[in-house]
């Protein structure tokens, strides 16, 4: 079966807002084994919203509503709907009573606009909104001859994800033949896109069966592997095999398989090995200690770290000498050595992380360009440093570096 | 004159990926005075390309094809829309030499699949692509007896944003009428979008001529304003009256009318008063120093600062002393005030900021829940403190921690 999803709004048509909720639909669709063949995002006028009803109902088997449910004039969902299908509202007396019940609890006064949001398509099921007052609308009906499932849900993300998650999606698990989807994420570290693609293909390209999707950012990647078979196991088995093959072939650039982030397996590892760390950041600017402590619990591995963005606090947080920095520079091999080191006896760490570099677009030299990065990573007994450049502006630069220090943690505590 | 932008490429019906080309779109066609009426997103089938393609022209007046011109076989919009407009296509001679010769240039060998790509529909201008093989496609043309103004542009955001903006922007500023639009944003910090509103709506609402929107994030609000005359001058004497009448009403909440970002506030106000600052940061673990040293040349300023997320590092890095943790918690005014004053004193800077609270989901009492942070600034006088309780989930309470914490530095130097 097929899926169209319309998103309902004027402000939907500005530069400043985007549907993001059929992000979510699409996925759990997928699972179930419906594609999405067309989106489309109207606005709240009724002869455009009338017509894309009318578009939609006649090219997808499965037609999403979503937003224009609430009790203002602007909300003209339901009776656009209606009126695309040729069927009449009727107005749902249970919903009313809830309306006034709940307004009742908070004390607020109903004005009667709030009535049109029992307003139900003939044949179709309220679905009862739990986070707000409009409620969905499911409709499994025949239009032309033609089986059509017409799903209606309420515009807010946080009303829409339970609403469709809780209560929609098993109403189409019993209207949707059942297919067996199975799925796997491998997460790739500090790898180019194009690179891992050379190395990959060949061997994704031999399982015809499972759809594989690159997604690339900033020193991270993630292969998405789905395939669709008529039995789960079989499904599982090709996606597997293939998981395998790939993991084989890129060995420890592979950082989960499991949906992790790269600070959550840091975390883990740090946690794993009884081991804490402290950074010493001057380009990343407070990247690192923020990511990794964007994990909760972090506290127990990371101790904290220091912004050491001015030659002064160089040394007087990390201990590196000043004489080191007007010799080699304060982006240079040494200076991030010293970072590491500095940083790791001041916190008491196992490990100490340095970085020094420069983020642009200002600052570059010859010598020492823009991207110009080094990462110092030290247990007290050795001190790894690596040189990079990397590419793109200073946002990107910074994302590199910060990708690049956590992948050297974990590839020392692996 | 009214617009429809469609979005062409099966990888935007995944989960994965999303159109985001459009935004910059509207904002051009909204500067000319075009709304977009409606937004539509297909796959890479023949079909389904061939459909969209004939409503589109059906009801908009200038249709925007984005993606699907490359030389492969999925690339189906130029012979699509030809279908569609029932014309037919011409390859372009000039075209072609073009690409033999950049390919010679790079020594790469040319395959026959590229000669597509300089395929035109009948009537359009090719609009060269300076950063890609294929070149984009502008007709100016009658479709039953209505004007049809149809583009095509490629879909990667790095090739179709120059080519939009320097090539079909000045051919689209000669076919719509001339029309006349003036805009203003309006930052603010930490105010609730619903309280912000109570105040300004009795404003924005005498100005029914002026559109206002409203975008909202945490701690930080953006209104828009945009107001469409026959006149620039008239247009932009509304805008500004708007504009002063709502600085009025919200006083020093406005931190930017030209655009800025805060931390780019921030930096200037520290320049301007020759300041320098430290930070010492536990729960927003280096979301401060990330975000002053996203803007380039903030080394002038932000000297640097240190991420204490354990009590030791507290101590050792911001001299807080630990019968002062012991008595009062590290989440505490104390504290707070302790590492506004210890990293101001370590780092030799005009103002030390200092930040400590419960980011969660874990590590809440009833006494300090989730989401309470303390927050202090120091210029060597006097230290200030703040209390706050953020909601959320431990992202969006740092965010707001980040938030509150510059807002704060603003505050003393306004």
């Amino acid at each position: 079966m097929t899926a169209e999803i319309l998103a309902i709004g004027s402000e939907l048509l500005t530069p400043f807002f985007q549907d993001t909720n059929s992000l979510h639909l699409t996925e759990k669709l997928n699972d179930l084994g419906v594609d999405v063949h067309f989106k489309t995002i109207v606005g709240d006028r009724r002869a455009d919203l009338v017509a894309a009803a009318r578009t939609a109902l006649h090219r997808a088997d499965i037609v999403i509503f979503m937003g224009g449910l609430g009790p203002t004039e602007d909300d003209l969902t339901r009776e656009c709907v209606a009126e695309a299908l040729g069927v009449e509202l009727k107005r749902d007396p249970a919903w009313i009573a809830e309306l006034y019940k709940r307004f009742a609890e908070r004390k607020w006064k109903v004005s009667p606009n709030n009535d049109k949001q029992a307003d139900v398509i003939a044949g179709a099921r309220l679905v009862p909104n739990s986070r707000g007052t409009a409620p969905g609308q499911f409709l499994d009906t025949q239009l032309e001859e033609q089986r059509r499932i017409v799903i209606l849900l309420p515009g807010p993300p946080w009303e829409l994800e339970p609403m469709f998650d809780e209560q929609v999606l098993p109403l189409l698990r019993e209207a949707v033949p059942r297919q067996s989807i199975a799925t796997r994420v491998l997460k790739v570290a500090m790898m180019g896109e194009s690179a891992c693609d050379a190395r990959i293909a060949p061997i994704y390209r031999k399982y015809e069966d499972v759809e594989t999707t690159i997604l690339a950012a900033a020193g991270d990647l993630q292969l998405h592997l789905r395939c669709r078979k008529d039995a789960l196991s079989e499904a599982q088995a090709r996606v597997a095999a293939l998981a395998d093959e790939l993991e084989d072939e890129l060995g420890d650039f592979v950082y989960s398989t499991k949906g992790e982030s790269l600070p959550q397996i840091v975390e883990y590892l740090l946690e794993v090995r009884a081991a804490t760390i402290a950074v010493a950041e001057s380009c990343t600017g407070g990247m690192v200690g923020e990511r990794l402590t964007s994990v909760s619990g972090s506290s127990r591995s990371f101790l904290g770290g220091a912004v050491v963005y001015s030659n002064d606090l160089k040394t007087a947080f990390a201990g590196v000498p000043p004489l080191l920095i007007a010799e080699h520079g304060a982006v240079s091999n040494q200076v991030a050595a010293a970072l590491a080191e500095g940083i790791r006896k001041r916190a008491k760490a196992t490990l100490g992380l340095g970085i020094t570099g420069v983020a642009g677009p200002t600052g570059g030299t010859a010598e020492k360009p823009v991207g110009l990065v080094y990462l110092a990573l030290s247990d007290g007994r050795n001190t790894e440093v690596l040189e990079r450049n990397f590419p793109g502006d200073r946002d990107r630069i910074r994302r590199y570096a910060t990708q690049q220090a956590l992948d050297m943690v974990r590839r020392k505590l692996m």
